[in-house]
């Protein structure tokens, strides 16, 4: 499926998601006409695309197929786009000719949007993991609550008594974060949002701080798991901590009209009462 | 530890609670010199204990031990009455002579509160759970979301994609459902909560209805767990679901000073910000 | 306008809703048919019209006109049936017809359900207020906090700095409640709704007790009004109180489709979200 | 009161608070043994004080004298600085000696943070208002709402029914933001807060943008009032709007311990479960 050596767009999509498949090929076809070489790079199937830079990662789903191929882009510190394809049922028509219009203007123009990520170091192990969205340290079993102390720096802030508690970036405010009742944040801000799951008895609000501090979860019970973009990365027993800081590189993001705050919370509404 | 075989109190603690054995222990002995049989039941250790109506089981511990103790009681219809000890750390001086004395007025007087107890029906179970405080359905893994539509009686209500959903009693009013947003109801009200977790982009406002409703929760997508009372008793699959009733037989309550609301609302306060 | 000194039906609706005088017409008209006498009072310009036991009440607008109708059928201890015409704007067609049919339905069978409603003793005030939705404590002007303490029955509940404090009834519970963060409430229920409004650095959660206890607001620093459904009806001063308890008599309302919970909450969405 | 005709040090207090009087007279002394020249401005009774870019204000009280010591201070673009006395009846004991040295601390070094201060513009007004906490528009009225449509840039955002909207900066956020359900923020990120207060069935969440950003809040049904941190300053006519950006100039605190975002969020919590 690969048409050159040189690949310059990879259109990323799940298995299950055939509609996505052919309007990759669709769009494909127009970008091959103009000398843009493309690959379909289907997430829970084929192997790691071979990225750089200058490539463009184009996803084609919902809010987790953007994330998988941001996580994609980031590894190459290639760009990433997306193309919301709506939940399966609800299908947005999505025009391949504007997908392509859209494709190669973000070709011929180097702008891009720097979206934070999140760096997380876990007692351990070597290396750090990464998040987009957020990172949370949760109850290992639904029904329990996980006791975390939480620090900025080196202040103690809150105990919580709690399903979890999560570091939250922009991209992901209007995710996990809203439903724990997390404010909705402007992707281009520079903060951290510290945001408790259903606390006990505590105050529930969120706390936003600079992007250039360093959050600290500590679980005071153990019984905690440690989660980056809703996927399980390790555990903590009683006393150890997950640091969060944010990554030294961050995720370049194509600004679409769908990624503008106000679209990202109409999209939000529409889904929710549906 | 049995003083005759016409129990009449039954202490209940956990194993690691010293303190509650040795409070047990001293109570025991008032309640001997005026005739009362008691026995100790170390809750994650002994086999069940033999109950009539007429017993009193009295909980010494946190709310953790009250919820066994209860369903305890339940089972054989008998009272049962919450002392509450404190947090380990936080411990509250209970002088064992005020102890024995509210037991031997609760023993002299058929005094109780019925307290409002749920019943759920799961697919393919034969007979009926039972919950003190709340069932949940929750999301199998953290991270994850469960999507669930709610229906009273023949209603259909609100459909939630979120980290869970839950029906509470008054009496569980203070614990999961009050994280997750909830009211404070008092003990003695015939009314259900119907109280979402961390939903995504819809209505996270608690439904309060009659408890001669007919609740039933279901997984629209499957990867679904029901608890009750915090313990995993099932799953759910896509379409399936559980249906969420009160239960025939209530739980009999002492009232204590402690199991007023005002004194649940201030207790929550206190270990919140501890 | 009136048909007969016995008049049955009284419809209610605005001065300024001409498509609800309309509709009045056209009901009335299919009504005097039947030989069943109606009137039309307009709530903002007409005397209070006379009624009795037997009276129904017609209420056709949206929720204020609903509140003033209703407050006139109490008065009598008349019933009184809600026709939600939409807002201004987002007119509902209510076929004519269908409400005569309604009507005369109501008319045949004295079926009603008695919906609780709240009453108020003032300082210095003989006799007491009434409220179907809500008493509510206030900040005289904005920009400013009220300091309120709360008791029910004789415990002293919690204090607030809020923007006000309200007792909210199962009717009122999709009102200003709502908006203030409290639950949704089937209208059966006998329960009263203790809910802040804005409190500052307070558990902010509504506190539900049965209509059979008494709620007392003190003001701790005067500067605060009382209003009933809306309406200022005293104030404050420092030290004072407003005792809120359970009316003696109900309000008697016609269930219709429109005031089931369900149908509560989804006409709350439509028009929160239009 | 006054020691010369430069003045450098301004203390400022209420009226009523004779203890923060006595505290000034105390730290002045030291202040004047070390050549300060210090005067004492009681907010509510005195001219407003001579101030130049030199000048260091320090507020005696609480958050209420804070607000009007920055903005005198904001006027002459003099510097401020808070010392918390607490709550008569809470009284924190402050030692002078501590005071002065911290005063001094501040002399000698022209270190501050600059803090996000908001500039308002009314209908037919000329000139701008000033906030340092927030802008709000709210219905003129207890127990009425207010329909506010907003604008962030030329994007349409969310139309609310509600007690109130308003826009708050990092500052503001323990404020009446904190109450309405917004976020804590730290007092130096770039970034305005749009909150609603008590809205009706609408998304209650803060909205976060850049403080470069202009948010308009368009009143859609009049009976609206405009207040700049807590004072009324205007009304809005149907279809009439405010327009909120950052003001040109900044407030220049002297950060203190008592300005720390940990130290703030500690304060409310002690004095809202006071």
């Amino acid at each position: 499926m690969t048409n050159g050596t040189m690949v310059n767009v990879v259109f990323t999509a799940f298995a299950s998601r055939e509609d996505a498949h052919a309007l990759a090929h669709e769009v494909g076809a127009v970008l091959a006409s103009h000398g843009v070489s493309w690959e379909l790079h289907v997430l829970d199937r084929d192997p790691a695309p071979a990225l750089d830079r200058a490539s463009l990662v184009v996803s084609l789903g919902g809010d987790g197929t953007f994330l998988r191929s941001a996580r994609l882009a980031h590894g190459a510190d290639a760009r990433v786009m997306g193309v919301e394809l709506g939940r399966v049922g609800f299908l947005l028509t999505v025009p391949p000719v504007a997908v392509a219009e859209e494709v190669r203007r973000a070709m011929a123009d180097d702008n891009c949007v720097n979206r934070l990520a999140l760096s997380l170091a876990l007692p351990g192990q070597a290396g750090v993991a990464f998040a987009l969205n957020e990172v949370l340290v949760s109850r290992v079993e639904p029904g329990r609550m996980v006791r975390v102390q939480t620090f900025v720096d080196d202040d103690q802030y809150l105990t919580y008594n709690a399903d979890g508690v999560m570091v939250a970036t922009p991209t992901g405010s209007t995710g996990h974060n809203f439903s724990a009742g997390g404010p909705v944040v402007d992707n281009e801000l520079p903060v951290m949002l510290l945001t408790p799951v259903a606390p006990h008895f505590t105050i529930d609000r969120t706390i936003v701080v600079a992007d250039t501090r360093t959050i600290r979860l500590e679980a005071l019970d153990g019984n905690a798991v440690v989660l980056a973009d809703g996927s399980s990365i390790g555990a903590l027993q009683a006393g150890q901590s997950v640091v969060v800081t944010k990554a030294e590189r961050p995720v370049r993001v194509i600004a679409t009209n769908q990624s503008k705050l106000v679209n990202r919370l109409r999209k939000g509404l529409r889904e929710g009462h549906a």
